[in-house]
C-alpha cells in the first residue's frame, strides 16, 4: 500500500472516533493486535515466494492442490480408558459414528513406563487412558478392528518403542503385513522435557531411541509415521502460539539431525515425520500458526537439510482443540469453544483432528459428549462449506500478516536455540521451559486481573451451573488389570522372557538399533515395566534442571 | 495476477492430482466454488474504490473505524412467550445474563392483527411470542425495565404502527421522553408479501403506513429506527444468499422511495433505516454477503438517491443465526451450527446479534438453552480475539471475490426488478416469490438426493437421539389473556375508545399521517383487533398472486 492509502487510513480511539473499550489490544499470546490490517502490513511480500499455490513450495496455502476437495481431514478422536476391553468397545463405537482413524490414549503408568502393579501406579490405572502392561493388552485393545483398513495413532513417548513393538508383534500374530500398517507413533520425547514431563532416560539417550524407531520403520514399516512432533502439550503448558511453533519445529530439526546422524538420508525419512498442534481459542492466530508452520518447515528442509523430495518438505499435521481453553463451569460452553477451535484447524489445513468433548476438562467423555465432538467435525466438513475451497483465508491482510509475524518470531527463537547449541542443549539449560513459564504467568495474571475474560470463570458466572453426567473409571479396573498382569506373568515362558530382556540389554550396550530386540521382548510377553527397567539400567535416569 | 502466475496454478482432480470427492462443488446457494482463489479472481479491483477503510465509503470493511474495539455488537436475543408478565420475567433474566438490548417476539395473532379472542387466534395465543391486545399488555411487558437505558427491538410488521404507538404511549405514561427512546421497529411489510405472509392490507397501502411511521419518528422519536429491512425471513423461506441480499435491499429502496414521496429529504431519515439479515451455515458466503450489503447500499444511496450524509450511506444491521439450519435431531449439534453462524455475523461486522437456542427449531427455548445461546456470543466476543481487529477477512482472495460476486448478482436482480416497475410491482407479479421457490426446491432436492449432507438428518443419524427438556406454553395462558382483554374492555371508557377509532378512520381516509390518531386510539385502550379493523375498512384486504 502506498503513502496515499496510508494517509487515508482512519484514526481510531479518542483522537478520531469513539473511545476504545481497552487501552490496548493483545491476543492470548500477548502480541499486539492492530485496529486494521491492509496490504500495507505486507509490503515486500511476494505471492509465489511467500504464499505460493497449495501443493507447491513453500506450501503456505496447503500441502495438496485439492486438499479437502479430495478427501476431508481424518476425524481422529483420542480415546482410551479403563481396560483394553473397555477401550476396544469405545473404539468400535467411534468407528460406528463415522470416525476414520483411531487415536489411543494410554494411562499415566503406561506413559511413565510403569506396570499396573508398580506402587506409583496406584489410583492411576486406566484413569486417563487405557492400561497396557503386555502384548496381551494390545491384542485385546485391537481385537476385531481391521488393522489394514484403519490408521492408528498412539500417544506415547518415553516408552514409544515398546508400544510400537507391541503393535507390530500383534499385527504379525494376526497375519497383517507390516507394510499394510498405517499410523503414527507420537514418540516425541523432546517435548516431554519441555512440557509434559514424562520421561524415562536422559534426552540424548531418548533421542537415540527415536532415531532407532525411525530407522526401523523406514526399512520395515514404510507407511508408518514414526514420530509425531508435538506442540500440543507445549501449548497446554502455557506457551504462546509462537513458542508452540518454534519449539515444536526446533524439536523436529533435532530429530532430523538425529536421523541423519544415524545414517539415514533426509529424503528417506523426512516425509514420514508428522506434526501435532494445538488449536487454541484465538481464532486467527491459530490459522496463521498452521500456515506459518508449513512455510517454515518447507524452507528449512530445503535450505538447511537439502531435502530434494517435495514430500520431505511438506509439513503435515494432526490437531487437537485446546483442552486448556475448556472450563468445568458451564460445560456446554465448551461445545462452542471447540467448534471455533476446530474451524481454525480446518481453515489452517489440518490433516486430522481431535475435537475435545465438552466434559473433557474434568472427566472422561461420556458417549453423548464424545458424539457431539465428532458431530462438530462433521458439521464443519459437510454443512459450513469451508472444506470446498483450499486455504479460504489466503490473501487476508490480517492472516497473511500474522503468518509473516509468527514465522519471524519462530526464526528469532531458532537463532537463540542455535546459539545455545541446539535443542537438546537448550532444554538441558531450561531455556524453552523458562520462556513458556513466563508466558503462562503473564496469561494467568491477565485472567486474575480480569484483563482477559473467560466466560463462566471470571465473568458471566451463573450460580446454578448444571451438573452433567460424566463417566468415571470404576476402581475395579485397577484390581482386574493387576490380576490380568499376574496371570500373564504366570502363563508366559519366564526363561524366554528373561532371555529376551538380557538380549535387549546387550543390544543397548552395543549401540545397536533397539527395535529387533524389543520385538523379541514383547513377543515373549515381557512387561512394559521390565523393558523400561532395562532401558534405564543401561541409559540411566534424568534429573530436570531447575527453572526460575 | 498475471499470466505467469496462472500458468503455475496447479491442476486439480484426475488430470493432475488426487480424485475429487464430488464431481462439482456448489455452496448452499447453488453457486460454484472453485478449488482456489487468488488475486487473479479480483483483477480490476481497486482497494479504495471497492473495499476502502472501515468507516469510509463504500464501507465494505465496516461502518466504524474501530468497530468492536469501541464496543462489541449488541447481544439481542429475540424473546417472548405466553403472557406479558411471563415475557417480562424472561426479559429480566436475559438482561441479568449480560444481554444488552431487548428483542420482542409477538405471537401469531398479534402479528396478524387479531385480538386474542378472535376465532383465528385459538391455540396460538402466547405460543410463538407474547400476546398483546391493548396498551395494558405493553405496560406489563416493560414493567420495571429502564426504557431510557436499553434499546428495544419489536418484531412486528403489518400492525407495526399500532405497537409503536403502544410503546410511545407507555413511555409517555411513565414520563420517559420520546427523545430518550432507542430501538427498532421491524415494520418491513414488503418482505411479508415475499416470504413471511403476514399482512393486513394491500402493499401500496402498507407502504403508506411505513412512510407515516418514518415521518413521525423523524420528527418526534429521533433515536428510533422506524424500519428494520429484513432479509431474515426471505432466507428462511429458502432464498439464496444473493436473493436475500437483493430482495432485502430492493425493499429498502422501495421504502426510501416511499419516504421521499412522503416529502422527506433522504438525509433526514436514511440514517435510521436499519437492516436485519440471516446468518446461514455457509460460512464464507455469509461474511461476503454482509460486506456486499454495505457496499451496495452505500453506492446506491450516493448514486441513486444523492445521500450526502455519511450516515445515510452506512448500512447497519442486526443478524439472527439461521433457524432453518437447525435440526430437531441431535439438538446439541445446533450449538455448533449457531456458533459458526454467529462467528460469520461477527466477521461480517454485524451491529447486533441473536443466536438461536439449541431447541429453538421445535420449542420455546428453555432457560438453559437460552443461556448457552448468550454464552456463545460472549465467548466469541471475549475469548476468540475476532473482535479485536476490524474486518479480519479483508483481502482474502475468496471472501473478496465472493463479495464482488454477490454484489453483481444483486445488481442483476435490481435490473430485473426495475424492469418490472419496482419492488411493489415485482411482488404483485410474484417475481421474488418465484425465484425463492425455485431456490428452495433445488436445495430440498439436494437434501433428498443426499448431494448435500445435513448431520443427523440424512447422514450420521443416531438411533438414540436424546430427549431434552423443552418449554411448552401452558394452555391456561390463552384463557387468562382473553380474560384480561375482557377486563380491559370493561374497564375502559368505551365512548372514548369508539371516538378514537372513528378519528383514526377519518385520518386514514384523509391521507393524513396515521400516527397521531393511532396514539389516541391506543391511549383509549382500543384493542389491536379494533384498530386493524379500521385500517382494513379503509384500505381493504389483499389477495396473494398465485405463484407457480
Amino acid at each position: 500500500m502506498d503513502e496515499t492509502l496510508n494517509s487515508k487510513k482512519p484514526e481510531e480511539g479518542e483522537q478520531g472516533g469513539r473511545p476504545l473499550r481497552k487501552p490496548s489490544f493483545t491476543n492470548i499470546s500477548g502480541s499486539a493486535v492492530e485496529a486494521l490490517y491492509t496490504a500495507g502490513n505486507r509490503s515486500g511480500s511476494d505471492y509465489l515466494r511467500d504464499e505460493g499455490f497449495p501443493g507447491q513450495f513453500p506450501y503456505t496455502r496447503g500441502v495438496h492442490a485439492s486438499l479437502y476437495r479430495g478427501r476431508p481431514w481424518t476425524i481422529r478422536q483420542f480415546s482410551g480408558f479403563g481396560s483394553a476391553a473397555d477401550s476396544n468397545t469405545r473404539f468400535k463405537f467411534l468407528l460406528d459414528q463415522g470416525q476414520d482413524g483411531l487415536s489411543v490414549a494410554f494411562d499415566v503408568p503406561t506413559l511413565m513406563g510403569f506396570d499396573s502393579d508398580h506402587p506409583s501406579s496406584e489410583g492411576e490405572v486406566g484413569v486417563c487412558g487405557v492400561a497396557v502392561d503386555t502384548l496381551e493388552d494390545i491384542e485385546i485393545l485391537f481385537s476385531g478392528i481391521p488393522l489394514d483398513r484403519i490408521s492408528t495413532s498412539m500417544t506415547i513417548n518415553a516408552p514409544a518403542a515398546v508400544l510400537l513393538a507391541m503393535y507390530l508383534a500383534m499385527a504379525e500374530k494376526r497375519g497383517v503385513p507390516w507394510t499394510a500398517l498405517r499410523g503414527t507413533l507420537q514418540n516425541d520425547i523432546l517435548k516431554e522435557y519441555i512440557a509434559q514431563k514424562e520421561w524415562i532416560c536422559p534426552p540424548a539417550s531418548a533421542l537415540k531411541f527415536v532415531a532407532d524407531t525411525v530407522v526401523f520403520c523406514t526399512e520395515r514399516v514404510p507407511q508408518w509415521n514414526p514420530v509425531s512432533i508435538s506442540g500440543y502439550h507445549i501449548r497446554e503448558a502455557g506457551a504462546t502460539a509462537a513458542q508452540e511453533l518454534a519449539f515444536t519445529l526446533a524439536d523436529g530439526f533435532a530429530y532430523v539431525d538425529a536421523c541423519l546422524a544415524a545414517g539415514l538420508a533426509v529424503d528417506q525419512f523426512a516425509a514420514r515425520l508428522s506434526f501435532f498442534f494445538n488449536a487454541h481459542i484465538d481464532f486467527f492466530e491459530e490459522i496463521a500458526k498452521f500456515r506459518a508452520a508449513r512455510r517454515i518447515w518447507a524452507r528449512h528442509m530445503r535450505r538447511r537439510y537439502g531435502a530434494r523430495s517435495e514430500r520431505s518438505r511438506m509439513l503435515r499435521f494432526h490437531t487437537q482443540t485446546a483442552g486448556c481453553s475448556l472450563t468445568a463451569q458451564q460445560p456446554e460452553n465448551n461445545i462452542v469453544r471447540t467448534a471455533v477451535e476446530a474451524l481454525s484447524a480446518v481453515l489452517g489445513g489440518t490433516q486430522s483432528l481431535h475435537t475435545n468433548a465438552l466434559d473433557e476438562a474434568y472427566a472422561l467423555p461420556s458417549e453423548q459428549a464424545a458424539r457431539i465432538a465428532v458431530r462438530t467435525q462433521q458439521i464443519i466438513a459437510h454443512e459450513t462449506g469451508v472444506a470446498d475451497t483450499v486455504d479460504p483465508l489466503g490473501g487476508s491482510y490480517y492472516v497473511e500478516s500474522l503468518t509473516d509475524r509468527l514465522e519471524e518470531e519462530a526464526e528469532a527463537y531458532f537463532e537463540r536455540i542455535d546459539a545455545l547449541g541446539g535443542m537438546v542443549a537448550a532444554i538441558e539449560a531450561g531455556f524453552p521451559q523458562r520462556e513458556i513459564m513466563a508466558a503462562a504467568n503473564r496469561y494467568q495474571e491477565e485472567i486474575e486481573n480480569r484483563d482477559r475474560i473467560v466466560t463462566g470463570v471470571n465473568e458471566f458466572v451463573s450460580p446454578g451451573d448444571g451438573d452433567i453426567e460424566t463417566l468415571r473409571v470404576d476402581p475395579r479396573i485397577e484390581r482386574e488389570q493387576r490380576d490380568r498382569l499376574d496371570s500373564v506373568r504366570r502363563r508366559r515362558n519366564s526363561l524366554e522372557a528373561d532371555k529376551a530382556l538380557e538380549t535387549l540389554g546387550a543390544a543397548l550396550r552395543n549401540g545397536e538399533n533397539l527395535m529387533p530386540a524389543m520385538l523379541e521382548a514383547v513377543k515373549a510377553y515381557a512387561t512394559l515395566g521390565e523393558i523400561v527397567g532395562v532401558l534405564q539400567e543401561v541409559h540411566g535416569l534424568y534429573e530436570e534442571p531447575v527453572v526460575f
